[in-house]
């Protein structure tokens, strides 16, 4: 008999999110965007610097999505910075078995219908001398296949296209490196209307 | 005859900084740091997502410093997304002879007289099969003895206190753990003249 698949909170399943919003009235847009975002089935809390969500990979990269689509859709420029996490509830104490892994899929978005860059990061943390990056060139190359992928630049990868759609590659890459890794980071930083176009954004 | 001490180009010593300014004249006052920013000794360039900077460890940090400075003068809300890398200039190619690393001195600043908090984490890539954890606890003592360790929350450190003090701090996790792992990330998210005001912080 094999062992019970771990819940997210057995593993510290979750991801954090910042967003900047370039206008006077960013009050207003945050709090509401943060109201109207679907919280079900999620543990969320905020703080001054970020919003922590906790809950299925599904649910947590749903409840991204819907709290940045409509302030994309105000046309003001906002940047977010998502941190997804996984194998490291916690902090200093990290308690979680060393091997239990969680096997999910890839968590599948509907599109936006607005347009977003990132610069994407990621990071298996294993300890059993395997090869982190051997993860990171199949994380890459599995968002070459989803079409989100524009290039490589210095310590990120540029990914671009539907907001949602740039939003699961880096959930996939998460999720796809927990296969086989327990700790796992993903950090990603969005840009969205932004005045600095750039060509092939 | 020991190995050259390899430069900072040879390891890809460098940072890139999204900053979010809460106010609709944000591109006059994002140009205007930009522009009054030092760049002496250090390659610097902006895209739609972040600004790269390359250079000496004290260089880089000093440069993240004065960037951020007038904006916490303004007066306006200002989040901003730090992230420091060594070990793997590039990004698929990574291309750095396995074993050298940089043994350098943690980057030292005068304090700026703005307050910032700060949501921080430490990625120790190494593949020898070593405890990435050991090194993180060793970065949380160390901003424990700098008196900018707040508090452990899922996922991060919060450390406050004086802005460069917490860069410093940042930047002190990243260069002490590579003395012994050659491809070290941190990130950290610094929120500055926020109106959610926090205790402790």
């Amino acid at each position: 008999m094999s062992a019970p698949t771990p819940t997210p909170n057995d593993l510290g399943v979750g991801a954090r999110i910042t967003v900047g919003v370039m206008d006077s009235d960013y009050v207003r847009l945050i709090t509401e965007a943060l109201a109207a975002t679907d919280g079900t089935d999620l543990d969320v809390s905020s703080d001054d610097v970020s919003t922590l969500v906790r809950g299925t990979e599904q649910r947590v990269t749903e409840y991204l999505r819907d709290l940045l689509v409509p302030l994309a859709r105000s046309g003001v420029h906002v940047n977010a910075h998502v941190m997804f996490s996984r194998g490291c509830p916690g902090e200093v104490e990290c308690a979680v078995t060393p091997g239990v892994l969680r096997q999910t899929e890839v968590p599948a978005l509907e599109q936006s219908g607005v347009q977003a860059v990132a610069q994407w990061s990621l990071y298996p943390l294993a300890d059993d001398g395997g090869d982190h990056m051997r993860e990171i060139y199949a994380a890459i190359d599995h968002a070459k296949g989803l079409g989100t992928f524009i290039g490589s630049e210095h310590y990120v990868t540029r990914l671009g296209g539907d907001l949602a759609d740039v939003l699961a590659t880096v959930a996939a890459g998460w999720v796809l490196t927990g296969h086989g890794v327990q700790h796992v980071t993903s950090h990603a930083v969005f840009s969205i209307n932004s005045p600095t176009a750039k060509a092939g954004s």
